[in-house]
């Protein structure tokens, strides 16, 4: 990521168990059940552990969790239901629960019908943010399935040739999984950047690149500021763009979920929409001889040499898992603005806060 | 595309039908069956209608088929197995046999799957180049079906921060079905763009964009002969690159084809491996909600207002579409070049050449 980190006297750093334990305590005394706080937090500390803290993914979403939870956008313990179910595919209706719960429950059932099917899809629809893709990617990874997971999200991205956003950046999380060593993850947005990377660079003030973002009335720009009121890029240009809608009809219109301009845009009934997708990787070939032939085209990619030898080339989510190893020695950063807000909140609501 | 035709001089109209006439002829000539003459032709056709014939993807073609035919590279009437099947998966062993023909059978075999169980992937082994992979997408899209199709490719993409090519472009189609009018379809490389294309800026001596390829010492540049040799660039950076991956993961990986740097090195035998998915877009709301809801969204989008009013915001496989259309009309454009090889061709293998 472009991100440097950010001033050092501005962060605190805390153990695993200590950030842990005050989310899931955090989202219990919300209302949130013991596995749906058990689930949030899980997902929460892989943010926090994959991520820098200025990207928003971690404990700082805990605030958006405590006004959603008050404004019924969130609804915990929410009646979850399988409307539907087929040989390799199922739909769940989140009722409005937890993002994070419901994608981990979708990946869980997809994991579950691949194992008998080779693939499985599940759709899942009335949801909310379900935090970062590749989490739930990697739920099928640590099962030893490939997993792809997407979901719609609010219009940021114009489709090609406009700067009217009606697509989501969509993002995706891809996960592989290794016999040894960590699981090979991607998770990306189908934009080229973010507005949180925007404002980041604005802050800065940088001029950031000129492929992110255009202005409101459709120029190129490399000003953050002129930007912010524009449509995101995608990817690859006009591809990107395919692929945003090509999400949202699978993970809005199939579903039943909201998609283009609706989505995420009552605060207190976002109904996103996702789709996760799980593939037995050993369907074909069985898991042995794919994890050795996998194996050799990952000794392939690592074995191009470095342009600058300072920077090795790495795997998609080596960089988060090498963060994720020296977090557990060093501690998780946390921004003081945030602990200082988490403080307050944990004395709102009549909680203990170790922070 | 950023293709200008080519000199207008410098190309012929034909009607539909004479072209394919021909192709069929052509190859049947040379040992393939009906059945595979007509499917290859039937791809080649669609290049021819969609896409610019110097982008070679239409009869151009023809000349490959010709020499890999004689060569052993392709088989006709090649005795294609299914080595494996599951009740979401089949896997194809192409044995040397025409790409267009296998990726064919393995995404009808995809959608019959698909009908029963939502969705269904059908990897394919010891193939050869499949044409454009739009083409497959759309067969599912005309049976009703959401259809992704990819390949492997010889490796012209370099792992993130390497200039040494590793990894395919590795061609993605997306279509998807609809009532009315003309299916989405999405045809894309992984990467910005190909070596086609940089030749066509080297011959016009114009400067090509700064993020579509590497000189071989990993700098950047917009000179394409100065890349030539070099590393074509992913879309989204680092993004592409692990689609890129996971795509050889799936089709070459785990279908027992060749796959990284050895898949397409030896012209007798390039062993290239696909990937197939289809899916029953009605699977979770039924087929008529599902296509009710495109619309809204697809509505949504060409709704939203050009940057530039003399180019109408466009949904994926319009142009293609429109293309279609005109040619219907005005004939599909063959190069000078390519109708005077095909005369001398079809005089060699004793074939009528209407052209």
């Amino acid at each position: 990521m472009a991100y440097d980190i950010q001033d050092a006297s501005l962060v605190e750093h805390y153990p695993l168990h200590t950030l842990s334990d005050f989310a899931a305590r955090f989202l219990q005394a919300l209302g949130a059940t013991a596995e749906e706080a058990a689930i949030v937090s899980d997902g929460l500390m892989t943010a926090s552990q994959w991520w820098h803290p200025g990207q928003g993914q971690g404990l700082e979403k805990l605030f958006r969790y405590h006004r959603r939870l008050q404004n019924g956008g969130i609804v915990p313990n929410a009646p979850m239901a399988w409307l539907k179910e087929g040989p390799a595919f199922a739909l769940l209706d989140a009722a409005k629960g937890f993002g994070y719960v419901a994608a981990h429950r979708a990946m869980t059932r997809a994991i579950d019908l691949a194992g008998r099917s080779g693939i499985a899809m599940v759709g899942v629809c009335h949801s909310n943010h379900f935090g970062i893709a590749g989490y739930h990617a990697l739920t099928a990874a640590k099962a030893g399935y490939i997993g792809w997971s997407s979901t719609n999200a609010a219009a940021e991205m114009a489709p090609w040739g406009s700067a009217k956003a009606v697509l989501g950046t969509n993002p995706w999380g891809i996960a592989i999984p290794r016999g040894e060593g960590h699981a090979i993850v991607l998770d990306m947005a189908l934009t080229m950047s973010g507005k949180g990377m925007m404002r980041w660079y604005a802050r800065e003030k940088r001029a950031m690149p000129e492929n992110w973002a255009l202005t409101p009335a459709g120029e190129n720009t490399t000003d953050p500021m002129a930007a912010m009121q524009g449509p995101l890029l995608p990817i690859g240009d006009y591809k990107g763009y395919g692929l945003s809608l090509f999400t949202d009809a699978l993970a809005g219109v199939m579903t039943g979920a909201l998609f283009g301009l609706d989505v995420f845009q009552d605060d207190s009934n976002f109904d996103v929409g996702h789709m996760l997708i799980a593939i037995d990787p050993g369907a074909m070939l069985g898991a042995e001889a794919f994890s050795q032939r996998l194996e050799a085209l990952l000794a392939q990619v690592k074995g191009a040499p470095p342009i600058d030898g300072a920077r090795p080339v790495l795997l998609p989510g080596e960089v988060e898992f090498r963060r994720m190893q020296e977090r557990s020695q060093s501690g998780i950063p946390v921004s003081r603005e945030t602990v200082l807000e988490l403080r307050r909140l944990a004395a709102d609501i009549g909680i203990s806060c170790a922070l």
